[in-house]
């Protein structure tokens, strides 16, 4: 490996993220028990966002409009007003989170800022992640910081010539298969994934990746052998 | 002036925007007239934006979760649901809109596309103005895209620092004072305003300009005298 820039993602590899989001759909799904039991609700909400993704993208805001809109559908507009006012509460709670980070995070990006360029490259709202990278106290490390509103093939290769660097010396660092692994490797890029305890159901993939440019590992911290 | 790079902004720079807010906001406010007559709503409405800017930012899902909030509390949690179902379909069909491009704008890109590296500085939602550029067919006059959280000196002087540009060759163009022009001319960069018919509120200063490197002119295609 010749790699110069090194990329991570954000939620759930620098900070803890997912369980904060299904520590809300369990609050909603509670909510709504008098109209639909816990576990199809549950289903009810993916499908809303899923639906609503290409027209909201990621994030917090079309997540909580999504809790809104299948309040609605589930209970055929009977829903009890409080329901849409917890809703909105939930969403602004999760965009004022502190910030939680990944074990063993700050060290590793110490070791590493001097021998290559470090970027962040991650999905979601704008703003929303430039706040999280603030509170992180985080920002310093980072070479530059690229918020895409999809992680495919086709970002990626934008994010490479912006950052003006060949595939081959590219590594990307992340939890998502889907997302931060499998496209990067099929643009010759590196990879190493460090899976988080909880996904969400959209970036679960069943796969079984061998790839030379491929490494998987336990915790953040293991990815130094690779690179010192 | 010796400009190397010009950035224009987009919404209601490089097409009309801001009406399909005041259009959306009038329908919303005839939704609940029978809870506070329209004026009031619209001031309602003003309030919880401005109240939710820091956390929500600028963009569409953001208004339409404030609509959803300023609902529920003029109607003091009595509103009819069908009030929320609107206003979630108001949001969509917002992100859903065609692009109307403003008159000329074409034509000046095209005059000016071999002459300057011409760029995109826009806030709003990421996946929104993406959306939007990619559908305007304008995409192609662009060197760069920057979609910032906000535009204040700060977010220009990292725009300048991530275009590797001087401000004194530095041009933009734009339809709000406060956004656009005068943040860029605190910085010594050059500013040509033109003004869009309709302002929202947040964008409104009273504020006269005098100073040697700002220009104002009534169509886009008059910044061409300046340029060619």
């Amino acid at each position: 490996m010749n790699i110069k820039v090194i990329a991570f993602d954000a939620d759930d590899t620098l900070w803890v993220n997912e369980p904060y989001f299904r520590e809300t759909e369990e609050k909603f799904c509670q909510l709504m028990e008098d109209y639909m039991p816990r576990n199809s609700m549950d289903k009810e909400l993916f499908k809303t966002e899923i639906q609503n993704l290409s027209l909201y993208g990621y994030g917090i805001k079309g997540f909580t409009l999504s809790m809104i809109e299948t309040a609605l559908r589930v209970s055929e507009k009977t829903v009890n007003i409080d329901v849409i006012e917890q809703a909105i509460a939930f969403g602004k709670d999760l965009l004022s989170r502190p910030i939680e980070l990944i074990d063993g995070i700050e060290a590793v990006l110490h070791a590493l800022k001097d021998r290559y360029r470090l970027v962040v490259a991650t999905k979601g709202d704008l703003l929303d992640q430039e706040r999280k990278l603030r509170k992180s106290g985080l920002l310093p490390y980072f070479h530059h910081i690229e918020v895409m509103s999809d992680k495919q093939e086709a970002d990626y290769q934008k994010l490479l010539r912006h950052l003006d660097v060949q595939s081959e010396s590219f590594l990307m660092v992340g939890n998502s298969l889907k997302s931060d692994i499998l496209p990067v490797l099929a643009l010759g890029g590196h990879a190493i994934h460090i899976p988080f305890h909880t996904t969400w159901a959209h970036e679960q993939i069943e796969h079984h990746v061998e790839h030379p440019n491929f490494k998987q590992e336990t915790i953040i911290s293991d990815i130094l052998q690779h690179l010192l």
